[in-house]
């Protein structure tokens, strides 16, 4: 019963094989191998446009790059409150960037209020050279509270950044988990809409360590190569990179696997709303949900061996979370059984 | 015929099957593991102390972190002119330490002259705050030469770090070729000479991705996650690396694997060297060797599926090599098979 | 009617004579001349003990200076939300400390809430390397809101910095007047209070650009010469900068100057309070004041000559400024003259 | 007898007069007060076009800002070997560039070869992301050996600036000196020939401290507005910078005091060639000259109160420097007497 996060899982095992079937015979380094290549073009065929892609280590190092290559001197950089460029990234989108500040955005449920947006942006451009200038906006898809952004939300983020000049990066460690839920296509979910920028994940959705930032502004990744590099991310075997992704985008696995992630937590989320002691705390559309259990039943499900984190209760929740109770953060991913959700809500009241 | 770059090679079968077997089941992420424990733990022995582990995506971060771990403003960090981080890291070391100076030392077949060291560190302490200021030394080992430290020469280079109260790193990129020539321990080649910091490869003898920063200071480990994850190269599922890293140092794989690369190597050295028409640049102990060929005799090994490439011929060779010849390097790997070399041989005259 | 800010005004006259008096004759340079030496004593002497003293060309270099010599990877800095390193510095400290991020705490009227620090602090930590790690605490003194914190104020930020561990900066753009208005001394105001690092200014206090950087510790004296000379911040001919603090400390000039700003600002609060449709948005204590005016009686006063700012209306006060007035900025300086201030009184009804 | 530098002078009298004449009175900060205006104006006379003026602290501030303004991720910056920037900057175009690298070219009394610059630029564009990519040339004018680039040694280097599409800038802390020997205009020596950004310094010859970077671009102007603040570089009291350019552009004084240091150090040269026992290490054309004198020599004229500096001897005079000989500079200023010249001489043999 583990629920703690998507990164505790392994690789897929169609993945792990991708990467004994790539380990043999050699192949030419740093990104220009055959099935680098392939890869490449297959992002191509996703997004129905040439993209350029650029493989890096960690989902913060592709937000970061994306950042570093929108960097203007005393730049802010518009984001939500909690997205994971702001609280988990140990100042690496300041580093890459030299500095530039983040201007965290309030919304409910881990979404951008488009009218504060507009209000900060505004602020930003009113200081002159002392308060520092916009640089670029970052929205997150599924978000960190496992909300999904709708068509019509990106586009009002959109709108906005188009109307500012400013690009619009899209932080997608759970691109596929938000895909499924909107029904739609990656390209209607990014570039269709004005998203110059997107790092796609995927780690948490069934590989080891596959992530990717995509450029839907081809002329920029002359550039970014040496951003890339110079930020120490170039693989030199950067087909064991390929190789997962190779697999991944294979026949749908990719889709698959995020489908399977978001209907345990569908399964979990319906299980949490038919009891009577526990409820959702918000509604999600990803493989992320936050339930309130009273304090007794956490400890009761810890006890029967479920891992799950404690999660601060945000000032919207204020006041409907009771003494007793306590908000919980659950995870599901592509490893997750049927057996252990239904372990998990048979212990819930 | 693969000679152009041992990370043209994939991983070792061992080491694939590792990641398969690593790949099920679920495990705390960001290095909590107890894969990434036990992997900590044989680095612990393979050095015979205590040291901090970390893993990172490429050698550049390896040795980007290491420089900037001892950064001091204005800073200069000594090393061979012709080292990985002056030439081939894109300014990684230069950005990841906020732009510190790479000063070059000239010397012999890629070896830092200690001399030329001795008094490029006292000119740098004569400038006063214009001038900057000492910051580190940086050895290679393997060199990009292909040639090895001696113990002794080691020595040579550490005591000059000691008495510049200066720390010494080491990029062991290739440290199991290294090693197993000088045929020491991993604790006599490092630590007990007086090196501060090393960067420890695995990705060119056999493994997929598999580099760690050693401190052997382990009370500078705290900062250093810090630098890691700032620098967005914290992996989530870090077992990947310790899958790798725990097939490769169980029952001494990497120095078997480092044996048979030095072992082809010499092959190829020993066909040369009996050669009429070829002769070897300069004498190596590791699995790169630079040779001088006659420009027709590369082209016909290129038309028989040899790959290697041209190299710049350096000062200390200008006057030796013909008009009619060229100088090639030819790296060896844990996939090199006899077969290969011998065709090799076959065409040289 | 010169209210705008202090630094439309020029240099006092014995200022400005100095220069003149100094302009002759040959002097070493960068800091190093019987000027500065003399000067550096000066400073010794004000503070009761041995302080390293740092000339720069603005406040925003001696704040940034003294951050950058704190700087922890991922570091947080506290400051106040509405504090100029914060919102008036275009990103300097953040670049100047390779991308730490300014944690914003709230408190009414320009001063931090040690309670809100305390938690922010508590927080910081608890992030673990995803978070990042606090790094420093600075505070103004006086505030931008006009404030002084009292001694006892001083005391409770101080404690928390000595329990966290961090050091403690304090931005004494207008240092003086706070003394005065404290009528205490700059040490009591400083170190004997646990301030590690002072950025001391005279320029909005009489001095054409006099700033200086006071390092309590004078154990970290080295490092930031360096520090200092990699900002570009070391000037050649830095008596001119000497000759300036040489007249401006000479017998108590500078607090001279800052009791004629003050005495200026009080001599318009006490107009404003007496006034029946203008009041003060809050009491100061040095050379700022903030009003609400009618808007119709604050455009008369541009009419008649006025200049002053609009001030954005802060939370604290919403509700209490009506639709027909606005919020105003008042600073005084050593070059306010009473006739002016009480022609502005004249104009207030 | 002061030869030490020109930085030993202080100000000129009509330049320190003019500080007090605009000290009193209330102007508006930060640049855009009248007399800032004024003096931009003046600039764009001296240039014969529409400049973008930018006052700064101090001539590494102004080389530092005109490099990050042309910053390339691993951009390789090309300069004299012996370049301020590379030698006497302590990293600060690097840390304002975000860790460029200086890659130093050589050429004879401190002039940039212009065929090993080319050969340099050609070698940085080959190496790939790895070895990163060319940014920005720049170039000293007067020297700091002392010589001066004729015109068409400028053409030489501003063609292959603009072949490889680089920005070329001109460090012009001796500006006015190399412009009274060339006895050229300043739009002839910069723009008409291909300069981008020149620091324009005014401070050797006879300000207090009166930097300016030009950019000759104006449409960068913006940029260079925020890169500026975010430096800490932009004065509040802005017009004590223009007091000094003022005074220093108003009827060519500032030629007349190159004019006047051009004319001592050749004195000392024509002195220094009829001399038995003392000769000029190489020609030069500014306020700098080298000479060679027996030690003994050298011991009784400072014996006799004059000042000046021992020089490495490069490696174009090994040999010609004789045992009991050795190299020192000599640097004349506007404050420079005739008469300590004639007593310098006269100590000669």
């Amino acid at each position: 019963m583990i629920f703690s996060s998507d990164n505790w899982a392994g690789a897929h095992p169609v993945i792990a094989e991708s990467l004994v079937k790539a380990a043999g015979g050699f192949a030419s380094a740093y990104g220009t191998s055959e099935l680098d290549k392939k890869v490449e073009k297959a992002f191509s065929e996703v997004f129905e446009r040439d993209v350029a892609v650029f493989f890096v280590a960690t989902g913060t190092a592709a937000n970061s790059l994306a950042l570093a290559s929108a960097n203007r001197p005393g730049g802010h950089v518009f984001c939500h409150r909690e997205a994971h460029v702001n609280v988990d990234e140990c100042g690496a989108p300041e580093f890459f960037s030299h500095g530039a500040k983040l201007s965290p955005v309030d919304g409910t449920h881990g979404k951008i209020n488009p009218a504060l947006l507009e209000k900060q942006i505004k602020h930003s451009r009113g200081g002159g050279v002392h308060g520092g200038q916009p640089m670029a906006i970052t929205m997150t898809q599924a978000t960190e509270a496992g909300t999904v952004y709708s068509l019509d939300e990106i586009d009002a983020i959109a709108n906005i950044a188009k109307s500012a000049n400013l690009p619009l990066h899209m932080d997608g460690a759970r691109f596929a988990n938000a895909l499924v839920t909107l029904d739609t296509t990656p390209a209607e979910m990014t570039w269709k809409r004005g998203v110059d920028l997107l790092s796609f994940g995927g780690t948490k959705n069934g590989c080891w360590c596959a992530e990717a930032l995509i450029l839907f502004d081809t002329s920029k990744a002359e550039e970014m190569g040496y951003l890339r590099k110079r930020s120490a991310q170039l693989f030199s075997k950067s087909r064991f990179i390929a190789a997962q992704f190779d697999a991944y985008l294979e026949g749908g696995l990719w889709l698959d696997l995020a489908r399977h992630a978001n209907g345990m937590a569908n399964r979990l989320a319906e299980g949490v709303a038919a009891s009577n002691s526990t409820r959702l705390a918000w509604p999600t559309g990803s493989n992320e949900l936050f339930v309130i259990l009273k304090k007794e039943t956490a400890s009761r499900l810890e006890a029967e061996g479920a891992v799950f984190y404690d999660w601060p209760v945000p000032h919207t929740l204020a006041g409907s979370v009771a003494e007793d109770e306590g908000l919980y953060r659950l995870v599901t991913s592509f490893a997750t059984q049927t057996a252990d959700v239904d372990r998990f809500l048979d212990v819930v009241p």
